[in-house]
Protein backbone atom coordinates (compact mmCIF):
# COMPACT_ATOMS: atom_id res chain seq x y z
CA UNK A 1 0.00 0.00 0.00
CA UNK A 2 2.43 2.68 1.08
CA UNK A 3 5.04 1.01 -1.77
CA UNK A 4 2.80 1.65 -4.12
CA UNK A 5 2.12 5.26 -3.44
CA UNK A 6 5.87 6.02 -3.13
CA UNK A 7 6.27 3.61 -6.46
CA UNK A 8 3.51 6.50 -8.07
CA UNK A 9 5.30 10.02 -6.96
CA UNK A 10 8.17 10.90 -8.36
CA UNK A 11 9.62 14.52 -8.84
CA UNK A 12 7.31 16.29 -11.04
CA UNK A 13 8.89 18.16 -13.62
CA UNK A 14 6.07 19.81 -15.02
CA UNK A 15 2.99 20.58 -13.49
CA UNK A 16 -0.66 21.84 -15.12
CA UNK A 17 -1.42 25.18 -14.01
CA UNK A 18 -4.95 25.03 -14.59
CA UNK A 19 -5.25 22.48 -11.35
CA UNK A 20 -5.13 23.39 -7.52
CA UNK A 21 -4.97 21.27 -5.22
CA UNK A 22 -8.28 21.22 -2.95
CA UNK A 23 -7.78 22.64 0.68
CA UNK A 24 -8.80 19.62 2.52
CA UNK A 25 -5.75 17.90 0.90
CA UNK A 26 -3.34 20.32 1.66
CA UNK A 27 -5.12 20.52 5.42
CA UNK A 28 -4.05 16.18 5.69
CA UNK A 29 -0.39 17.30 4.17
CA UNK A 30 0.19 19.62 6.60
CA UNK A 31 -1.20 17.28 9.69
CA UNK A 32 1.75 15.05 8.27
CA UNK A 33 3.90 17.58 9.03
CA UNK A 34 2.97 18.22 12.45
CA UNK A 35 2.45 14.42 13.20
CA UNK A 36 7.09 14.11 12.44
CA UNK A 37 8.75 13.07 15.38
CA UNK A 38 11.65 15.45 15.83
CA UNK A 39 14.30 15.31 17.97
CA UNK A 40 13.11 15.96 21.96
CA UNK A 41 9.79 16.88 20.19
CA UNK A 42 11.33 20.54 19.67
CA UNK A 43 9.31 20.72 15.98
CA UNK A 44 12.38 22.84 15.68
CA UNK A 45 10.57 24.65 11.69
CA UNK A 46 7.81 26.24 10.57
CA UNK A 47 5.97 25.75 7.10
CA UNK A 48 4.92 28.60 5.23
CA UNK A 49 2.17 27.81 2.30
CA UNK A 50 3.03 30.21 -0.68
CA UNK A 51 -0.10 30.74 -3.01
CA UNK A 52 -0.09 34.20 -4.09
CA UNK A 53 0.96 34.26 -7.49
CA UNK A 54 4.05 37.39 -7.32
CA UNK A 55 5.32 35.47 -4.65
CA UNK A 56 5.73 32.25 -6.40
CA UNK A 57 7.26 34.10 -9.26
CA UNK A 58 9.90 35.89 -7.33
CA UNK A 59 10.37 32.15 -5.23
CA UNK A 60 10.76 30.72 -8.81
CA UNK A 61 13.45 33.19 -10.03
CA UNK A 62 15.88 32.35 -7.27
CA UNK A 63 15.35 28.72 -7.64
CA UNK A 64 16.74 28.35 -11.44
CA UNK A 65 13.49 29.02 -12.59
CA UNK A 66 11.71 25.89 -11.78
CA UNK A 67 8.54 25.98 -13.40
CA UNK A 68 6.47 24.25 -10.91
CA UNK A 69 6.75 26.52 -8.04
CA UNK A 70 4.03 28.76 -10.17
CA UNK A 71 2.55 25.96 -12.41
CA UNK A 72 1.77 24.23 -8.84
CA UNK A 73 -0.98 25.75 -6.87
CA UNK A 74 0.99 25.55 -3.39
CA UNK A 75 4.45 25.73 -2.26
CA UNK A 76 5.26 24.56 0.83
CA UNK A 77 8.05 26.16 2.29
CA UNK A 78 10.04 24.25 5.17
CA UNK A 79 12.31 26.74 7.30
CA UNK A 80 14.24 25.64 10.52
CA UNK A 81 15.06 27.60 13.61
CA UNK A 82 17.92 29.41 13.44
CA UNK A 83 18.87 28.28 16.41
CA UNK A 84 17.45 26.72 19.77
CA UNK A 85 16.77 29.14 22.48
CA UNK A 86 15.33 29.21 25.77
CA UNK A 87 12.17 30.84 24.70
CA UNK A 88 11.78 28.31 22.23
CA UNK A 89 12.46 25.08 24.38
CA UNK A 90 10.41 26.66 27.29
CA UNK A 91 7.43 26.86 25.25
CA UNK A 92 7.61 23.54 24.48
CA UNK A 93 7.87 22.51 28.06
CA UNK A 94 5.38 24.75 29.07
CA UNK A 95 2.92 23.01 26.21
CA UNK A 96 3.98 19.76 27.25
CA UNK A 97 3.15 20.42 30.78
CA UNK A 98 -0.30 22.01 30.12
CA UNK A 99 -1.07 18.43 28.16
CA UNK A 100 0.40 15.97 30.23
CA UNK A 101 0.92 17.61 33.82
CA UNK A 102 4.27 19.21 34.89
CA UNK A 103 6.39 17.18 36.40
CA UNK A 104 10.04 17.19 37.85
CA UNK A 105 11.15 15.01 35.46
CA UNK A 106 9.81 16.93 32.50
CA UNK A 107 11.58 20.08 33.55
CA UNK A 108 14.81 18.81 34.11
CA UNK A 109 14.77 16.92 31.02
CA UNK A 110 14.71 20.46 29.36
CA UNK A 111 16.73 21.89 31.47
CA UNK A 112 19.79 19.35 30.86
CA UNK A 113 18.95 20.07 27.01
CA UNK A 114 18.96 23.51 27.50
CA UNK A 115 22.61 23.53 29.06
CA UNK A 116 23.57 21.35 25.81
CA UNK A 117 22.06 23.42 22.73
CA UNK A 118 22.21 26.84 24.05
CA UNK A 119 25.38 27.41 24.34
CA UNK A 120 26.41 25.61 20.98
CA UNK A 121 27.18 27.66 17.69
CA UNK A 122 24.02 28.71 16.25
CA UNK A 123 24.96 27.06 12.93
CA UNK A 124 25.21 23.74 14.68
CA UNK A 125 21.86 24.07 16.65
CA UNK A 126 20.38 25.19 12.67
CA UNK A 127 21.82 22.25 11.20
CA UNK A 128 19.84 19.55 14.06
CA UNK A 129 16.85 21.97 13.66
CA UNK A 130 17.30 21.46 9.75
CA UNK A 131 17.48 17.42 9.78
CA UNK A 132 14.32 17.60 11.95
CA UNK A 133 12.67 19.40 9.32
CA UNK A 134 13.79 16.83 6.74
CA UNK A 135 11.93 14.33 8.12
CA UNK A 136 8.69 16.36 8.01
CA UNK A 137 9.39 16.97 4.77
CA UNK A 138 9.97 13.34 3.70
CA UNK A 139 6.61 12.50 5.57
CA UNK A 140 5.00 15.49 3.67
CA UNK A 141 5.74 13.97 0.18
CA UNK A 142 4.60 10.83 1.30
CA UNK A 143 1.17 12.10 2.77
CA UNK A 144 0.60 14.04 -0.62
CA UNK A 145 1.25 10.64 -2.68
CA UNK A 146 -1.67 9.59 -0.07
CA UNK A 147 -3.71 11.90 -1.67
CA UNK A 148 -2.64 11.54 -5.26
CA UNK A 149 -1.40 15.23 -5.01
CA UNK A 150 2.40 15.60 -6.82
CA UNK A 151 5.25 17.05 -5.62
CA UNK A 152 8.36 18.36 -6.14
CA UNK A 153 11.21 18.14 -3.44
CA UNK A 154 13.41 20.87 -4.32
CA UNK A 155 16.82 21.99 -2.72
CA UNK A 156 17.56 23.92 -6.06
CA UNK A 157 17.24 27.24 -4.87
CA UNK A 158 19.11 30.39 -2.99
CA UNK A 159 18.14 30.04 0.68
CA UNK A 160 19.44 33.82 1.71
CA UNK A 161 16.85 34.89 -1.08
CA UNK A 162 14.16 33.20 -0.17
CA UNK A 163 14.64 34.13 3.47
CA UNK A 164 15.03 37.59 1.96
CA UNK A 165 11.25 37.29 0.34
CA UNK A 166 9.61 35.69 2.87
CA UNK A 167 11.12 37.87 5.60
CA UNK A 168 12.27 34.79 7.65
CA UNK A 169 15.29 36.00 9.49
CA UNK A 170 13.40 38.23 11.22
CA UNK A 171 11.20 35.15 12.58
CA UNK A 172 14.27 33.40 13.47
CA UNK A 173 13.69 31.00 10.78
CA UNK A 174 16.11 30.00 7.50
CA UNK A 175 14.64 27.69 4.63
CA UNK A 176 16.06 24.53 3.63
CA UNK A 177 13.24 22.92 1.35
CA UNK A 178 10.71 23.35 -0.91
CA UNK A 179 7.47 21.53 -1.72
CA UNK A 180 5.34 22.72 -4.80
CA UNK A 181 2.15 20.67 -4.76
CA UNK A 182 -0.10 20.43 -7.94
CA UNK A 183 -0.81 17.70 -10.33
CA UNK A 184 1.45 16.42 -13.01
CA UNK A 185 0.72 17.96 -16.96
CA UNK A 186 0.25 15.13 -19.35
CA UNK A 187 2.64 16.82 -21.93
CA UNK A 188 6.33 18.33 -21.38
CA UNK A 189 7.57 16.29 -18.33
CA UNK A 190 10.64 14.19 -19.37
CA UNK A 191 10.68 12.31 -15.87
CA UNK A 192 6.92 11.29 -16.42
CA UNK A 193 7.04 7.38 -16.80
CA UNK A 194 10.50 7.32 -16.72
CA UNK A 195 12.08 4.29 -15.25
CA UNK A 196 12.79 5.23 -10.93
CA UNK A 197 15.91 4.43 -10.73
CA UNK A 198 17.01 3.41 -7.11
CA UNK A 199 20.11 1.60 -5.97
CA UNK A 200 20.09 -2.16 -5.38
CA UNK A 201 18.64 -2.72 -2.14
CA UNK A 202 21.59 -5.25 -1.42
CA UNK A 203 24.09 -2.26 -2.28
CA UNK A 204 21.84 0.29 0.62
CA UNK A 205 21.62 -2.16 3.07
CA UNK A 206 23.82 -4.86 5.12
CA UNK A 207 23.30 -7.07 7.96
CA UNK A 208 24.99 -7.85 11.08
CA UNK A 209 23.27 -10.72 11.87
CA UNK B 1 -5.32 6.66 6.59
CA UNK B 2 -1.78 7.73 6.38
CA UNK B 3 -2.94 10.15 9.66
CA UNK B 4 -4.38 7.54 11.32
CA UNK B 5 -1.02 5.64 11.09
CA UNK B 6 0.77 8.62 12.23
CA UNK B 7 -1.37 8.78 15.02
CA UNK B 8 -1.09 5.33 16.18
CA UNK B 9 3.12 5.48 15.99
CA UNK B 10 4.85 6.78 18.77
CA UNK B 11 8.55 6.74 20.29
CA UNK B 12 8.09 3.40 22.03
CA UNK B 13 10.23 3.69 25.20
CA UNK B 14 9.58 -0.26 26.21
CA UNK B 15 9.12 -2.80 23.84
CA UNK B 16 8.45 -6.12 23.94
CA UNK B 17 12.05 -8.96 24.03
CA UNK B 18 9.93 -11.80 23.27
CA UNK B 19 8.37 -10.54 19.85
CA UNK B 20 10.17 -10.41 16.54
CA UNK B 21 9.59 -8.48 13.80
CA UNK B 22 9.16 -10.85 11.02
CA UNK B 23 11.32 -10.32 7.97
CA UNK B 24 8.63 -9.11 5.66
CA UNK B 25 7.94 -6.68 7.58
CA UNK B 26 11.78 -5.17 7.56
CA UNK B 27 11.50 -5.72 3.84
CA UNK B 28 8.88 -3.25 3.29
CA UNK B 29 10.31 -1.04 5.51
CA UNK B 30 13.83 -1.26 3.35
CA UNK B 31 11.89 -1.02 0.76
CA UNK B 32 10.52 2.93 1.65
CA UNK B 33 14.00 3.73 2.63
CA UNK B 34 15.17 2.74 -1.04
CA UNK B 35 12.24 4.54 -2.64
CA UNK B 36 12.68 7.72 -0.47
CA UNK B 37 13.70 11.13 -3.10
CA UNK B 38 17.34 12.56 -2.36
CA UNK B 39 19.34 15.39 -3.78
CA UNK B 40 20.36 14.44 -7.26
CA UNK B 41 18.83 11.19 -6.79
CA UNK B 42 22.38 10.05 -5.07
CA UNK B 43 20.90 8.12 -2.21
CA UNK B 44 23.86 8.89 -0.01
CA UNK B 45 23.22 7.00 2.78
CA UNK B 46 23.48 3.13 3.81
CA UNK B 47 21.45 1.24 6.31
CA UNK B 48 22.62 -1.67 8.15
CA UNK B 49 20.28 -3.64 9.90
CA UNK B 50 21.67 -4.88 13.38
CA UNK B 51 19.88 -8.54 14.47
CA UNK B 52 23.20 -9.94 16.59
CA UNK B 53 22.39 -9.82 20.33
CA UNK B 54 26.32 -9.05 21.01
CA UNK B 55 26.40 -6.14 18.51
CA UNK B 56 22.78 -4.45 19.37
CA UNK B 57 24.22 -4.63 23.14
CA UNK B 58 27.03 -2.62 22.36
CA UNK B 59 25.33 -0.27 20.45
CA UNK B 60 23.12 0.42 23.85
CA UNK B 61 25.85 1.00 26.00
CA UNK B 62 26.82 3.96 24.05
CA UNK B 63 23.49 5.17 23.19
CA UNK B 64 22.59 6.09 26.90
CA UNK B 65 21.83 2.30 27.43
CA UNK B 66 18.35 2.49 25.57
CA UNK B 67 16.60 -0.51 26.25
CA UNK B 68 14.61 -0.55 22.84
CA UNK B 69 18.13 -1.32 21.00
CA UNK B 70 17.75 -4.61 22.60
CA UNK B 71 14.39 -5.27 23.23
CA UNK B 72 13.30 -4.24 19.67
CA UNK B 73 14.24 -7.77 17.11
CA UNK B 74 15.96 -5.24 14.52
CA UNK B 75 17.84 -1.77 14.87
CA UNK B 76 18.32 0.20 11.61
CA UNK B 77 21.52 1.95 11.23
CA UNK B 78 21.27 5.01 9.10
CA UNK B 79 24.12 5.99 8.08
CA UNK B 80 25.18 8.82 5.62
CA UNK B 81 28.42 9.13 3.11
CA UNK B 82 31.04 10.93 4.81
CA UNK B 83 31.76 12.55 1.98
CA UNK B 84 30.90 13.22 -2.21
CA UNK B 85 33.65 11.78 -4.64
CA UNK B 86 33.64 11.08 -8.14
CA UNK B 87 33.35 7.75 -7.65
CA UNK B 88 30.19 7.74 -5.70
CA UNK B 89 28.52 10.10 -8.27
CA UNK B 90 29.78 8.23 -11.35
CA UNK B 91 27.96 5.18 -10.15
CA UNK B 92 25.24 7.04 -9.68
CA UNK B 93 25.66 8.24 -13.52
CA UNK B 94 26.19 5.04 -14.78
CA UNK B 95 23.02 3.22 -12.97
CA UNK B 96 21.28 6.09 -14.59
CA UNK B 97 22.57 5.73 -17.48
CA UNK B 98 22.25 1.67 -17.55
CA UNK B 99 18.48 2.04 -16.64
CA UNK B 100 17.24 5.12 -18.62
CA UNK B 101 20.15 5.66 -21.77
CA UNK B 102 22.90 7.80 -21.36
CA UNK B 103 22.65 11.17 -22.71
CA UNK B 104 24.84 14.49 -22.77
CA UNK B 105 21.91 16.42 -20.64
CA UNK B 106 22.64 13.61 -18.00
CA UNK B 107 26.28 13.27 -18.14
CA UNK B 108 27.04 16.96 -18.05
CA UNK B 109 23.97 17.54 -14.99
CA UNK B 110 26.49 15.62 -12.84
CA UNK B 111 29.47 16.86 -14.28
CA UNK B 112 28.35 20.35 -12.83
CA UNK B 113 27.35 18.39 -10.07
CA UNK B 114 30.53 17.26 -9.39
CA UNK B 115 32.05 20.66 -9.93
CA UNK B 116 30.42 22.02 -7.07
CA UNK B 117 29.99 19.10 -4.61
CA UNK B 118 33.85 17.87 -4.76
CA UNK B 119 35.71 21.05 -3.98
CA UNK B 120 33.37 21.64 -0.74
CA UNK B 121 34.90 20.65 2.65
CA UNK B 122 33.95 17.32 3.35
CA UNK B 123 32.00 18.05 6.76
CA UNK B 124 29.43 20.14 4.36
CA UNK B 125 29.20 17.27 1.76
CA UNK B 126 28.31 14.78 4.64
CA UNK B 127 25.81 17.27 6.11
CA UNK B 128 23.94 17.26 3.11
CA UNK B 129 24.23 14.00 3.02
CA UNK B 130 23.09 13.56 6.52
CA UNK B 131 19.71 15.36 5.43
CA UNK B 132 18.99 13.26 2.64
CA UNK B 133 19.12 10.43 5.31
CA UNK B 134 17.10 12.29 7.65
CA UNK B 135 14.19 12.19 4.55
CA UNK B 136 14.94 8.27 4.62
CA UNK B 137 14.58 7.97 8.23
CA UNK B 138 11.17 9.86 8.37
CA UNK B 139 9.74 7.44 5.58
CA UNK B 140 11.71 4.15 7.30
CA UNK B 141 9.23 5.30 10.91
CA UNK B 142 6.10 5.89 8.61
CA UNK B 143 6.73 2.35 6.76
CA UNK B 144 7.17 1.09 10.36
CA UNK B 145 3.72 2.43 11.20
CA UNK B 146 1.93 0.83 8.07
CA UNK B 147 3.67 -2.44 9.06
CA UNK B 148 2.12 -2.12 12.78
CA UNK B 149 5.83 -2.09 13.74
CA UNK B 150 7.03 -0.09 16.37
CA UNK B 151 9.75 2.06 16.23
CA UNK B 152 12.12 4.56 18.33
CA UNK B 153 13.51 7.17 16.20
CA UNK B 154 16.83 8.16 18.42
CA UNK B 155 19.57 10.75 18.00
CA UNK B 156 20.93 10.04 21.58
CA UNK B 157 24.16 7.93 20.86
CA UNK B 158 27.41 8.39 20.37
CA UNK B 159 28.10 8.52 16.71
CA UNK B 160 31.89 7.98 16.70
CA UNK B 161 31.39 5.08 18.96
CA UNK B 162 29.08 3.35 16.71
CA UNK B 163 30.89 4.42 13.43
CA UNK B 164 33.55 1.94 15.46
CA UNK B 165 31.89 -0.68 16.62
CA UNK B 166 30.15 -1.32 13.38
CA UNK B 167 33.52 -0.10 11.67
CA UNK B 168 31.82 2.28 9.06
CA UNK B 169 34.79 4.87 8.63
CA UNK B 170 36.77 2.05 6.77
CA UNK B 171 33.43 2.19 4.60
CA UNK B 172 32.56 5.70 4.06
CA UNK B 173 29.91 6.46 6.03
CA UNK B 174 28.87 8.43 9.38
CA UNK B 175 25.84 7.03 11.52
CA UNK B 176 23.30 9.61 11.86
CA UNK B 177 20.39 7.82 13.21
CA UNK B 178 19.23 4.74 15.41
CA UNK B 179 15.53 2.94 14.24
CA UNK B 180 14.96 0.03 16.96
CA UNK B 181 11.88 -1.69 15.12
CA UNK B 182 9.92 -4.00 17.48
CA UNK B 183 6.50 -4.23 19.31
CA UNK B 184 5.30 -2.09 22.35
CA UNK B 185 5.65 -3.58 25.52
CA UNK B 186 1.74 -3.63 27.73
CA UNK B 187 3.66 -2.42 30.81
CA UNK B 188 6.52 -0.43 31.64
CA UNK B 189 6.28 2.24 28.84
CA UNK B 190 5.29 5.56 30.72
CA UNK B 191 5.04 7.40 27.15
CA UNK B 192 2.55 4.81 26.22
CA UNK B 193 -1.67 5.50 26.00
CA UNK B 194 0.39 9.68 26.78
CA UNK B 195 -1.44 12.30 24.69
CA UNK B 196 0.73 13.05 21.96
CA UNK B 197 1.95 16.97 22.33
CA UNK B 198 2.16 18.55 18.95
CA UNK B 199 2.50 22.20 18.26
CA UNK B 200 -0.95 24.42 17.36
CA UNK B 201 -1.08 23.45 13.09
CA UNK B 202 -1.55 27.64 13.29
CA UNK B 203 1.61 28.01 15.16
CA UNK B 204 3.63 26.01 12.92
CA UNK B 205 2.67 26.69 9.61
CA UNK B 206 1.60 30.36 7.78
CA UNK B 207 -0.20 31.26 4.54
CA UNK B 208 0.60 33.80 2.02
CA UNK B 209 -2.01 34.23 0.16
Amino acid sequence: MLTEKLNWRYATKKMDPAKAVPQDKVDRILKAVQLAPTSSGLQPFEVIVVTNPEVKAKLRAVAFDQAQITDGSHVLVFAAWDNYTAERIDAVVAQTAAERGASETLTGYYERLKATYLPRPPEVNFEHAARQAYIAFGMALTAAAFEGVDSTPMEGFDPAQVDDILDLRARGLRSVTLLPLGYRATEGDWLLGAKKVRRPLDAMVSEVA
